[in-house]
This record gives structure tokens, C-alpha cells and sequence, in this order.
């Protein structure tokens, strides 16, 4: 019902992550009724994305402009934090925490998913190391078995450059009561315990 | 970070329902992934429902054809079911068990949300009536207290057009544990029980 344009839609929609066909209607209705406030307007934002943003050739980054805004600023401190992916740079973006520059990954090294290190952006991120030397790199890989073979292997790999390379800290979430955290947590918790 | 274009697109997705923040940044980080895939042929599609998918002038659905694809269908038994949304229309069509018309209301009638008659289409179910009568009337108004007070309304209204009026039986949903039912739900079904 409702003629194919429709139903194509509504299938595009219930295929994006975390969406599903009930969900997926309930957008599309919603879009149809409010059709010059969001349903024109996300045609466009969606056409004007698809136009403008691009990979930045340095980083890994999404932005409309390559180098992105995080590359070309000058203010930002000499240090590359090396996320998996665009979400984690994206993350660490909005803590308001970090002042340096990122390299994104795009995954993680993964036997399973038959990703070794040729599927990642290593070899550019040993490019812009020799090209111009920061300050610190900082692995900021996820707490999983891949991330941690991942972060293993960088700083095998980024030894003879002589720049200090660090990690992030492992431990307890902020808010995390005790009771809800794996033993996985809990365990690397009291294993870097500090002196109170 | 990502530029303007990607903010906005983000604030777009984050408005829809169901969706946040969170959400819309994973789905934009989908589309922006598999540009080709979904960015592109998501604009379109939705450029393409802007442009075709209207309001059916007879019964309120939305289609790509005006009367929709159910009005002018003569195979189509000549019942109305009376219905609040489109949605609701839709859920009754992929249920395949009704194979006459629609009428879509719009809404309920309720007095928290100041909603009256003159705001549901009652006056173009009415005229709809008098033009040609169909041999059946069906309230599908949801089991709610607004929904109970506009089938109400209706059937009074519908009286003096001489045509039968019936509504959705109200009980036990397939495949429902009793434990996790209301208590009205198990009073309805309760009172209108059947001999076995
Ligand atoms: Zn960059
Ligand atoms: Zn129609």
C-alpha cells in the first residue's frame, strides 16, 4: 500500500542500523505529515551531505573540507590519538577533553574477520609519522580483545619512530556502580588500583 | 566536528521518532560509509515520495495516485472501515483479512487535547456516505478511552444514513499470556465471552 515510492522508502529506512520495518513506517508517516518541515529538509541535508563531505586524505575524518578542520588547526596540539573509527574520534570530539589531532583506523585488527593490518590505515599513519613527528601518540582502542591485539601490534610497530606512545586507562566508568560492570572491568580495575 | 552539513543532517535524524542523538550519529556514520548504497538512493527515495506520495482526496490514504490505489480498486468490497491514522490503515492491509475501503479520521476526538469533530474528517465521511452508500460500516477506533468516545460519537452520527454500523471485537490478542494483560483488556474480554 501506498504505491512503490513508498514502500521503497520505507524499506531504505527500516535497513538502517537500529531501525526495522515498524519503525520505519512510524518515521515515514511522521515525515509525510510534516512534509515541508522534515521530510523536504532531510532530502536536502542528505543531497547537500552527499555533495560536500569526504574522507579527510590525512586523518581518516568525515568534513567538509580535506584537510578537516581538526588537521588544518593550528591550535591543536602536536599529538595524534588513533580512534577505530569515526564514531570513537566523533566521541572523544564531544567530551571536550582532548587538544591534539586523530588518525582513524577504520576497525580493528581481527583474525576472526579475516582483518589483518594492510585492511586498516596503518601504513598512513607510518607515512605521517616520518613525514611530520608529534609530540605523543596515544592509542585510544577499544577495551576488546581485538582492540587490545590492535593497540599491541601499533606499538610494536611504532618503537623505531622514538615518540612516546600511550594508552588509554582502564577501569571503572564514571557513574558505574560495581554491581552492573563484567569481571573483565572489575578486574583490570584492582589490577590498576592507585594509591587513594 | 564533520562541518555544518553533518551537524545538520544529525539534528534531522535525532528529531525523528524513536531516534536520538546517538542514533542518528550511528545511522549518519552508516550512510556516510555506504554512500552509494544507502546516502544516494535514500535522497532519492525520499525526493521521490515528496514529489509523487499525496493524500487521497476520498479516504485520507497516503499514495502515489489520487483516489489512492484502494478507492478506485473495484474489486473492493463496498464497506468502510473507519480508522484514526494511516498507520492503522496500513496494519489492517498487511493483516490481508479486509477487502473492502478506508476512512481515515485523522485522529480522535478528545477533550485534553481540544480536539473536536471539526478537526477529524467526519464531514467527508459523511458526504462520502450520502454520495454512495456503502452496505457497512466498520469502527476501527483503538481501544482507548478517546477512541471508545469517538466510535460513540460516529455511531450516533452514522444512524439516520440507515447503513449497518459494526466495531472491532475487543479481547484477548493472539498469542497473549494473560499475566502480561491489563486488567481492562481481561475485564472486556471477560464480559463479551463466547460459548466454547
Ligand atoms: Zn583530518
Ligand atoms: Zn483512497
Amino acid at each position: 500500500m501506498g504505491g512503490p515510492e513508498l514502500e521503497r522508502l520505507i524499506g531504505l529506512f527500516a535497513k538502517l542500523p537500529g531501525l526495522g520495518p515498524r519503525s520505519a513506517r512510524r518515521i515515514v508517516l511522521k515525515l509525510l505529515r510534516e512534509r515541508e518541515t522534515r521530510l523536504l529538509p532531510l532530502a536536502e541535508a542528505l543531497e547537500a551531505v552527499a555533495a560536500s563531505v569526504r574522507t579527510c586524505s590525512v586523518c581518516g575524518n568525515l568534513d567538509s573540507c580535506d584537510p578537516c578542520m581538526i588537521c588544518v588547526n593550528p591550535a591543536r596540539e602536536r599529538r595524534i590519538c588513533v580512534v577505530e573509527s569515526v564514531a570513537d574520534l566523533w566521541a572523544l570530539e564531544r567530551a571536550l577533553i582532548y587538544r591534539g589531532t586523530y588518525h582513524v583506523l577504520g576497525g580493528s585488527l581481527s583474525a576472526l574477520a579475516g582483518r589483518g593490518p594492510e585492511d586498516l590505515a596503518i601504513a598512513s599513519l607510518l607515512e605521517r609519522l616520518e613525514r611530520d613527528p608529534p609530540e605523543e601518540i596515544i592509542l585510544a582502542m577499544p577495551a576488546t580483545v581485538d582492540g587490545a591485539a590492535t593497540g599491541h601490534y601499533l606499538a610494536e610497530k611504532l618503537k623505531r619512530y622514538g615518540v612516546p606512545v600511550s594508552r588509554l586507562a582502564q577501569g571503572v566508568p564514571m557513574g558505574g556502580a560495581l554491581e552492573v560492570l563484567d569481571e573483565g572491568t572489575l578486574a583490570t580495575a584492582l589490577r590498576a588500583r592507585r594509591l587513594a
